[in-house]
């Protein structure tokens, strides 16, 4: 039997970095089933993904990842070694939308998502027989208005309970902390929507009716202590027109939204997103 | 043979427009090719476009306009009848981008866009060779940049001297005057590009490429004295990757932008787009 | 508190239908909220949607029905009237594969369905609990591939049973018999992979990849006798490439399916779908 | 000053050929700008296109092919070394219409298209304007219908005498004969219009109307023997509705052909498209 693992790696541009690279895989015995190289212009940074195939037993994580650590330390890389037969963990956190969360929890049912769900939170417990459906612990976590900290509190002990290596914001309507989004830093995927033009405050599909815009979308990214406005790993629009009232829109929002998001957490599994700055490449 | 007119209106929602306007259709003897309607829930604005078709010779628009005026006023109706055999004027301007202007031309010359087009004018020479080929006059209006009047005098005055119905800004970078604006209140067709998020400021092409974004696109919509805000005609967006380097966004942006805009000018050519307060309805 | 009825016809073209009918709904104190025309040229046929908005207690569905009969035969229309208030009941089938399935209760759930499901068929037991929990009846009636005839039997008896006025067939791979097509034509909706080019015979996802194709695609339709060659209500595409083995085609293939049966069930529940011979007017 | 070298190639998959070929690369003192790879797991097949930076006066193009074939042949490579910096020779074949061709034009003049087109050949006259302003040869050359052979002998002999690398036939109504379409393996490009379900035979826009497709698209590809069964290349659609009579349809078919055609040659012209057996991988 074979095993796979994924190696993907960002640093300065230099000469020789994928004759590096593939000498250490095939040196060790390894063959690459997939590879994925970018050349920033811009940045003059150097982006890659490469899929290791290797003979059973010969190989494990640690290993490599010992081996590895001196070219990586040579050329200054930012890099990982993951283990694709290890399936990430991923929490998901929701608030009372369903769109999002019945999306996800049904392409993890079908086998379609690459992870393991070791729960759900949310601040309410409207969503929790549809979870509880799909085997999965549901933790109800309110919101105290006048002091969200013991919320948060509760939910990073969960995260962390849990052994979560990426945490899904599937709207859940709250804002992390920032000492949160640093500890899971590119691993908090958010989702909202997006128009052209953007829309400031509240009620943003009356905006956008308002405005008779043409179309409406969704923008899927990593999050971080400034809202919304992280590095984006996928968009998409839907078309609207005239004939859309506001709550139309939402529906028709809602789908973009559950679309962009299965797809960025499918790519964010299979390690296919890298971040630099605050811009994805994204190997898909 | 027969003549077709297009009678397009808008006014506040009441009971019996459409049996009164169809009504007046068939009682001389008309017949609606095409109609549709829309009612707008939330403005309580109803809007309507109807083409009747009319035995040759029975009547002319003037005749209609006379005769229908007792109705339009008896529903407070903002109105229009046009002869869809008198195509309408269409002045275009441009600058030193082409790909607006020459798919325009191209379209135009295939006999896609049911208008007469008098002439280009630009503010530079460089578009001259590929109008004149088109057997379009191109007048070349410099701007003098210290004193910017003259040449607004003047592309007004040619304007008038073409008795335009429509002009296209294709990638015209000036700044109409708002006395033009105003005289060609929602005459006056404009592209430019969208993006989500969106971005002011210079070089948005490279402002989108900073942000990693994933889709970039295009707003064609009516110029009104607040730049870029106008009521939208249509938007559209093209997927790039992190592949695309800023030139590469600029090109794809030009594909969006061109195919927005003519598909505007065509809707707004076959009276499909109706205004009221900032947005349209758009009968395509 | 208002009524709202949905007047659909199909006629030969010919002067003053609209005028008859708009007079008709007026004359009867209702008023047009939203209304559809179309005249299509190639055949000569005349099609509409009205949707009529009457004060509650002036009138119910039967002497709307009864009053417009003379007009509808001296225009030999094919009509129907149906009452806004009363959701159709719609039968699901489905058989092992459970995205279209998924989909549609999920939308069910949320309220974006207007119409009641009373029972879900299928020939295998899989999805059982799926439906269950949504608080659906699921009826499991076997095939016996050696005589399908009591399947189909059983299939018949509970669609009549559940008094459905719409069939969708949610990936149910049997091919129902033609006297059922018959009794429920243009009422039961079913969804196939398309491709360009076409591929007839198993496997086509694996065809379509030997192929190389860069889309896959989706096509919704009324059933007829002739297999898959029924009036088609929509279609969709999604883009594919080298990447994408068969399995993966699948996968999205399945997303393109589930998104066009939802949208092209959507249009039906509405009645915005009219056919005539074998292709609709979409009234969307 | 650098130089540009573009590798691709396509053996069977195994181990070592990414290292192998980095190692050529750097051990030349050559860097990788860009590369891709491609595992099909179906076919075995591996899939490489890299680009090759080197300082100036180095390496010529020569010396880089006689090093790689002993390696290339140890591979049992498929593979060619194309000069960046040499632009592609391209013919153009058009017969009346105009659209792909004027695209094809003025992305030619915008300098969007890395080629050169020493002329354009048409069996027809009329299009010999828009080529001749674009300061292009253009070689009429007639179809006897009796006998079309000598029309193909002139065809080939002035495709050799431009010494074309590459042959666009831009909506050129004539089937190339089996000798020429041998000589140009993979190097001639075509564009025809695609449905679902496909149509046979003639007049297929009437076709598509009379089914009600909902979706009309077109498939660039290579040509062989076997019309319009040659590796596909990129693929698109454009919705259409119940409105669009035929001739509506030609025009939106009109533009999606352009832009698939268009986005085809520029793949095709970056060598970003490797075929094996009758697919496609695109490097894009």
């Amino acid at each position: 039997m074979e095993r796979r693992f994924r190696l993907i790696l960002a640093c300065p541009d230099r000469l020789g970095i994928v004759a590096m690279v593939s000498n250490f895989i095939s040196s060790h015995g390894g063959s690459i089933a997939d590879a994925n190289q970018h050349s920033d212009s811009s940045t003059g940074w150097f982006f890659m993904r490469v899929e290791i195939v290797t003979a059973s037993g010969s190989f494990d994580r640690e290993q490599l990842i010992e081996q590895f650590t001196p070219i990586a330390q040579s050329f200054k890389m930012q890099w990982e070694i993951t283990d694709s037969s290890v399936p990430k963990k991923v929490v998901l956190m929701a608030s009372r939308d369903s769109h999002c969360l019945a999306d996800l929890l049904y392409r993890y049912h079908e086998g379609e998502l690459d992870c393991e769900i070791p729960c759900v939170i949310s601040n309410h417990d409207d969503l929790r027989s549809m979870v509880e459906w799909h085997g999965i612990p549901y933790h109800h976590v309110p919101v105290d208005k006048e002091d969200k900290q013991p919320h948060f509190d509760r939910v990073h002990q969960l995260i962390v309970e849990h052994e979560a290596d990426t945490v899904v914001l599937a709207r859940y309507m709250q804002i992390l902390p920032s000492t949160v989004c640093d500890l899971y830093r590119h691993r908090i995927i958010n989702i909202h929507h997006s128009f052209l033009p953007s829309f400031a405050g509240a009620k943003p599909y009356h905006q956008a009716h308002e405005r008779g815009v043409k179309l409406i979308g969704a923008t899927c990214h990593y999050v971080t202590e400034e809202l919304d406005a992280g590095p984006i790993i996928d968009q998409d629009v839907v078309r609207v027109s005239h004939r859309d009232q506001p709550q139309e829109m939402v529906r028709l929002g809602k789908d973009v939204e559950k679309t962009v998001l299965s797809r960025g957490l499918r790519w964010h599994l299979d390690d296919r997103v890298l971040v630099h700055g605050n811009k994805t490449v994204v190997f898909n």
